[in-house]
């Protein structure tokens, strides 16, 4: 999008970030609701140079226009449809409905509201917010060409064994222990981007990428621990986490790349002592977790084709 | 605690907080781990006036003692406990342990760690983090009085209809209008106290406080929504909320009192209009959720003879 | 405010947080410019216990019909004022106008704009965010009684050297090392409370109280750093607390008393081993920030009839 | 980085975030004292692929590792630098160290800590928090090759008047009035990246870089304000956003390019009614400040040969 301007190389986007929007929905008889919460952000290419270079906006979308938008939107959609679709609706129309726009980018994170349930029953109209979120991006050209990702954030997940560390690089510099016997935890960042290419091309059954979340999740979540009694021995947060991709890639065949960022969230060993003794000595029992330092592993795998 | 100084009046205390400990019991075949994680905090009042006074620190517990204090009374911990079991060992042992202590007021978050199922099946040692959190707080005198409250904090609910809010004071400040459909959404912050008074007089089961806990909360969530087919209509927060203190002190004999604190979270009807005519014209379908400004509810309800 | 309701003890309040207010006033000639940014939270207590017990709103004011309070009365305000002064406006207008409210309470938070300066000269009408905040509370009953807190949030201060903590209690958990040279860093909260005990009896002198923060601030942080040359030597936290809450009681006779959160923000020195030998000896000069956990040091001081 | 694994492509890094490091350096008397704290990220680009592939770390430098040797070199620094110094030390250190990695990329977030002044004289060992941070990022590959970027993080600021925006494109979404006196407020993010293209090219004089960063931000600052009588019109956050992107390339020759965010924070009118009138009409002075939404204008300019 870089163009001259002024002897200089110029660049530029504008949008509406954080736009908040519920939307409910009911089953005929009114009596089953359904409610999604999502945040919405837009950011769009367009050719509005002269909003920059001098006293002329005529060729800029107003940000409060884009707010507005999300909502005449989510109003016109009378079914239920996934954050996926959304924004797909949302850049589709960016882009044929301005002249201007050639790129629209659009991302919903999802608030996790959960259907509650009373006495081991779903409730009608009742939901409980949950952890970690589901959320969206999606890249629409003017052609019609679509990049669209999906991913999870705030997947935090434990495992209080079956983890080890061993035979890195040891120099002058290197303090920690080789261990078999550690606790692991990280809170999963995933990033998927499908394979559909088009806005034309994608799954019009409803909720399907709202499933297809549900089930890489579960992917994920089950390749980190392992079978319920075994789990799995995870020799590097670089193995576990590679598992987790390959198990992703294996599995969803419309997904072409995975990105897993996985900070290796340390539960430091408790020992402690002074001049008298020993006042505590570790034997995986007792712990300090810390937020910081943290370690930073990330790893993107892709079907040849296509990269994230 | 309020002493004369210099002719003042002076009051002190100090502490140590965000002390985080981590800690894993194991069944005896090693097979099946429990794990906990606290955010502990220590505040202490005692007898120490010289180290405001003059360059005198004789009678000061350094706070990184007791954080070294919380590690070790870990360890010693050879069995699951719960927070509230912690936070009173923990109080009990900083006013036996020094003369200077008068009182030991010791804070614990848990950090919601659940066991996370695999096949439909609990692992045996993997955790995932839920949402809202558990606290207690602990107020120990060297006599051995106690104070025990517990709570939740975090506990985000939404219903989408059952709602309303209509016959309030009407004056020339007043917009809002009466209705009887609206979205009802808070986090509710809840604290109970437990009746008993002295740190010999607490029950001996382990994991009673835990499951007091989860006992709370269900009870809270399923007054707050009603039965899953019809649920119940809430005139107003203030009436939803006193249900729920009411059925929580009804159902459970050893809570002494119970404060909740629920923010009214609003989803504010969305109506957008233009020169040209209406953009979006709300019917209980599109909603802008806002963080700010939010109603603040709060109330306490108390057995007769005991107050928060 | 304790009543009886159906067997037990209640109590309640209700209000509005988080309403966020700017008001700009300009000089008579239209150049020079004033701003506030306030935080406004709203609470009142107030005869509306029917709300409670039954589908009977009629004696509460809407929190809504609060927040448009806020807007109406920043906009009477045609001369610039303190956050006091405006809390304690709305305050008396709540206890006033309402039949059913016997007690207000007030809170401010002010974001720190500043003034900016362009080529040493001070900006008509630019300004820029600081950082510590300036706080109040005011608390107003019907009879015009007044409690009038003030304070500051986020005051972080740091001094190199000139602080030491000996000779504190040793025993079997303790491993601190005695110093006479260390980092001293904190975060001080304070809040001091007026002698004014009536709505009619306070200051007519526009900007009082903005100027007693300021000049309160001043003697705070001069009473913690000592003479630029020289410093002063802290023996502790609780010395210095000290000797900062005496200052600003000493200096300022309408302040009845001053509570001061000093919370020791430990630079842990830096020593690192392994096999080999010594990677970091600490020489003063290498150090950890942390942000947990932290000591927690807070005391008041209070002239005799007066207690925060 | 991408390379072929099992079929796939595969890219991955790993590294340490948020270590935190304060450096003191003394004059030679030992009177003045100079204080950083930085909180230091690193991310390796290496070999390692054996590590996600099998249970093989023979190749990883541990993250661990990373964290002693910030400290290491935080040591070895005897005289005060910058942040841009170190993270290229630290980045040198890595590729050159390590057969293994080709590339480091070290990110430094420094805290704003000032020296605080008493009775209007520097103070020799006391310091401030201020507000808005210097941030930098080298990125070194084991040629020597260096990708140089600095920024500034936070630095709100606001205006009071001569700012508009009118003459956008007017739809069927569109609500927002044309209007040539608002507040314009933003958080700018600033990031620039220097043309030095080799750790050996760097200039040579003690706190360039730092110097640069308060050049670079008093040049943006003022742009954005204008002179202190007049300051100066802004049409848009677009053409603002230039105009101090402009300024910096004209004015500093070693910045190859800039990158500017500034989203529009919007402080809007408030206007109030109900059925009998109008409760506050707006007259540019009484307004509602908003964290969300926000509008999001960001771009970047460039001399013709290097892009951010």
């Amino acid at each position: 999008m870089a163009e001259k301007v002024e002897g200089y190389e110029f660049s530029q986007s504008h949008g509406k970030e954080r736009v908040r929007v519920a939307r409910v929905w009911k089953t005929k008889d009114g009596q089953r609701h359904f409610v999604v919460e999502w945040r919405v952000s837009i950011n769009l290419l367009s050719d509005c140079i002269n909003s920059y270079l001098r006293d002329d906006n005529s060729d800029i979308v107003a940000t409060d226009t884009m707010k507005n938008t999300v909502y005449a939107k989510a109003k016109e959609c009378s079914e239920i449809l996934s954050a996926e679709d959304f924004a797909i609706l949302l850049a589709k129309h960016f882009t044929s409905f301005y002249r201007q726009v050639t790129t629209a980018i659009v991302k919903i994170v999802e608030k996790p509201w959960e259907r509650v349930s009373v006495d081991g029953q779903p409730h009608e109209h009742g939901f409980k917010l949950g952890s970690e979120k589901h959320t969206t991006e999606a890249i629409v050209k003017k052609s019609g060409a679509l990049q669209l990702t999906s991913g999870i954030e705030g997947l935090s997940v434990l495992k209080t064994t079956k983890s080890g560390f061993e035979g890195f690089i040891r120099d002058k510099y290197t303090v920690l222990p080789d261990t078999r016997e550690r606790m692991l935890a990280t809170e999963v960042t995933a990033l998927w981007r499908y394979s559909y290419e088009s806005v034309n091309s994608i799954p019009q059954k409803p909720l399907y990428f709202t499933d297809r979340y549900l089930d890489i999740k579960r992917v994920l979540v089950d390749t980190f621990f392992g079978s319920p009694k075994e789990g799995v021995y995870s020799p590097s947060v670089q193995s576990t986490l590679y598992q987790m991709a390959k198990a992703s890639l294996n599995r969803f065949p419309d997904i072409a790349s995975i990105q897993l960022k996985m900070p290796n969230i340390h539960f430091l060993p408790v020992n402690l002592s002074n001049k008298e003794g020993q006042i505590v000595k570790f034997n995986d029992d007792v712990f300090l977790p810390t937020d910081e330092p943290h370690g930073s592993i990330e790893a993107s795998l892709s079907r040849s084709r296509s990269k994230l």
